[in-house]
């Protein structure tokens, strides 16, 4: 059988290769092209216009730091809104919180959880939960049809390009503001912070802006560009890091990254980022 | 102009591939194949047999968290021997430390300080510091003759495979440990946590028996494999995270990766981790 492998260009001069064993699936929706491809590094892998959105052997480090600190710092949240995050990942790890009283997930293509019912149940699993709702939609118009509706706003959006690019601007965050409750907290991905450091900065300094407390935190996550990813957590009632976090809860046993030295280490940002970011840990 | 690409295999199955604008040097030494490539992103890189062993962009947070935790730990390090290093990056950290008077760098191979001198001058500065001295000799040998000398061994080695293997033995910790000092640190680098836990793993496992503390810790290294790096520290004196540290000190100012946030954070490890070493925080 002859070697095939799979290339994304993380940036136009560096990427990372991986042996591809089968192609599962491979279509164009009416958003993007969704790939499922079979890799013997990692397991099953789902790509989203050339770009690894996850693998079965890397996506918890991902789906946890997405999901749990923001539901750790808020503390008693009922009511997560994900945008994006169609593969169902994101939900399976909100409604591990004991109080999550509902889940809706927002996913503007339909081919996405088509595809992780599928080819990815361990993250399906989320979809298809009692808690959780799914809505094929897009992410603004639902936000402008709830407001005063969630605890928790994870945005699990792909890169800043094309449709998600909107996720990304001030007129998203106020709308995310909106939606949430009091007490509400907002988290976003916001790509590598080694290659594309400026689109997390933008991030942080729209979000201060508008919520009294906003704090970049990383996850390492070896299949994403340069292994290193961002986060940006937001909210009017409090940073994390003063945060009083239930460590006894019932979600903690299945955690495979996040510990609590995990969650205080990941605010902790090198000196090359905090000087990109233009203040100490952009808090 | 037709696009190269140098690909490293980080497993059989998954590696980096990095666009190479031109090769600067490419020969074979007594120990292995030495190149220089120009590559578009990282800027000019060392690569022996095939592995990347620096690029101009990110080799500050090797060489930075390779060195400083063990002098900052110490406290009051004048000695220092670094094993392997030859491209001159940990030294040049080291004699950052004002306190240190002398540096021992033993290197086997001495086509590693030749090409450093030619091709990356910002490392060279330190083999050629007046308080550096270069020995072309092996690392067991030199410890065999330098008992009870030094304040901080660090181990700036290849992967555990041909000449290098015997640097991850419990027989070279030994003698390390006999080289020291009262009070004295070992750290040595421990390969990617993700894919080769087991050597981190291993390490800790023949340190415990010898140090009475033993730490293992993590850098993010973007063209290391999965972009995820360990290192060990051992030591009879103390745990690195009950020491006081001088974060005042002069050398501070350079720091471009570690902060006093960072250090503390670089011990802790992924919940995946702590079950592989089988301990928590390996500690």
């Amino acid at each position: 059988m002859e070697e095939t492998w799979f290339f994304e260009k993380h940036t136009p001069h560096a990427g990372l290769s991986l042996a591809v064993e089968k192609s599962l699936f491979d279509a164009q929706s009416g958003f993007q092209r969704v790939e499922v491809l079979q890799t013997a590094e990692f397991g099953r892998m789902l790509v989203l216009d050339n770009c690894v959105m996850l693998t079965d052997r890397d996506e918890f480090i991902y789906h946890e730091m997405i999901v749990h600190p923001a539901l750790l710092c808020h503390g008693r949240a009922e009511r997560v809104l994900i945008i994006g995050g169609g593969d169902g990942g994101s939900a399976r790890e909100a409604v591990r919180h004991a109080g999550v009283e509902q889940v809706h997930l927002v996913e503007i293509d339909p081919m996405v959880p088509e595809v992780s019912r599928k080819f990815f149940p361990a993250l399906s699993v989320g979809l298809d939960h009692p808690k959780v709702e799914v809505f094929v939609a897009d992410g603004f118009d639902h936000l402008d049809h709830h407001p005063n509706s969630y605890d928790a706003v994870i945005v699990d959006s792909i890169d800043p390009v094309g449709e998600a690019a909107k996720l990304f601007t001030e007129a998203f965050y106020r709308k995310v503001k909106k939606a949430l409750r009091p007490g509400g907290v907002l988290v976003c991905q916001t790509e590598s912070p080694f290659y594309n450091g400026d689109v997390l900065r933008g991030v942080v300094e729209r979000l201060s802006g508008i919520y009294a407390h906003t704090a970049p935190y990383l996850a390492h996550i070896p299949t994403y560009p340069s292994g290193l990813w961002s986060f940006a957590f937001a909210s009017d009632a409090g940073h994390p890091l003063e945060a009083e976090l239930d460590w006894n809860a019932d979600f903690v046993p299945f955690l495979k990254y996040l510990t609590p030295d995990v969650f205080r280490a990941a605010f902790a940002l090198p000196a090359y980022l905090q000087k990109q970011l233009g203040s100490p840990g952009g808090q």
